[in-house]
């Protein structure tokens, strides 16, 4: 039985972790259960409340550990708590994974040092603050850590971790199953390829909100106890 | 504003409302609601709870009534309480639409009938039932009816309708946002390009349930009131 705990939290980005979470829990002998320090509702960031299945306290060890992202990142990057949990039990996993800026969270952990790994386009140079080596891929794999790109990017990590677990006819039959033959109406997805002022446009809109994160990842790092203080 | 309701149901496939959920929430001036009879917990597929935010009996009228799929929509085929809210609020929505599955429910309501929809590829013959054209596209439009194919084609569709209701450029800054730049590791999502075996393995994984399904159609169009009687 391999089991993987997704981490919720609150005002976390809600696609980032069903994204995964659908695919994941269409994996033979899997148990995929939401992690949170309580048991009660957590709101996610459009409202949405979403109940844990299992307390951070009560995890001892698990195979995949899966930290997503939204706004919800910036007050967890100083959560002395929040970030031991994910420390004590990434060091044990098999796999260290994250969708979107749930890298940020690993990076104050100190699991990116020296490591590949991806982010939310609008974050990825806050990567660099962590030691990590900022990667514009969808999927990065760097030893046992998996990174996904913003938040649509959970389902390629996601069938990308499914056949790494196990092996590829599983991944592309879930693959098959949540016809995931993915036709956009536009080609906007990404900053490479959407117009510049709409890149401008989203920038400007999440510069406040980024300057509050680069200033909590600042003290995150002089944290003691953290591995980059 | 623009008032979106999203059916929330037992046993209802995750991805199918949290893929438009994600998209459909971040459009300006737009209020998107979880529906259904009750306002208690609704157990979805994999067993996730999720918490409706309006009753069905509380609901006057829509501008977007969105059907996701999943396996509960077999026993919803004949459920009286829940055809009626399809066909009462669609017959007034502005847009009537559904991910995957969803569109069988549109059709037990009739409002299918003679109009081109997409469904989840194993059960486009059974829209053949309620009047339709099965249409084997990610996003078919037809009037005020849009419907995409199954689960991930929910992602699609939200951007397509998010472009309908606030032009492509709202639509292209949510895609950016959501960095939907898709690249799925595998090339496997869609029955004619994944290899024969798998599509093999998978219809013979739902077959009794699409068999149950299908019998439960054949009731709902037997039932006196629905428009296919």
């Amino acid at each position: 039985m391999t089991h993987i705990g997704l981490l919720l939290f609150p005002q976390l980005t809600v696609l980032d972790l069903i994204g995964p979470y659908e695919v994941l829990c269409r994996l033979p002998d899997t148990r995929v259960d939401l992690i949170w320090h309580t048991t009660a509702p957590v709101v996610t960031e459009h409202g949405l409340p979403l109940m844990p299945t299992l307390r951070c306290d009560d995890v001892a060890k698990l195979d995949v550990l899966c930290v997503p992202g939204g706004y919800g990142v910036t007050p967890l990057l100083t959560d002395a708590p929040t970030i031991d949990f994910i420390r004590r039990v990434g060091e044990q996993a098999s796999y260290v994974t994250s969708v979107c800026t749930g890298a940020l969270l690993l990076g104050a952990a100190g699991l990116l040092q020296g490591r590949r790994a991806a982010t939310h386009w609008t974050s990825m140079d806050m990567l660099d603050a962590f030691g990590a080596i900022a990667t514009d891929e969808r999927v990065v794999h760097d030893g046992q850590l998996i990174t996904g790109g913003g938040v649509t990017a959970g389902i390629d990590f996601a069938l990308y971790l499914a056949a790494q677990l196990h092996g590829q006819d599983v991944a592309e039959a879930i693959q098959l199953g949540i016809e995931y033959n993915p036709a956009p109406p536009f080609d906007a997805g990404h900053p490479s390829r959407a117009r510049t002022e709409l890149v401008t446009q989203i920038r400007q809109r999440v510069s406040e909100a980024q300057a509050r994160r680069l200033a909590q990842i600042q003290r995150a790092i002089g944290l003691p106890g953290t591995p980059l203080a």
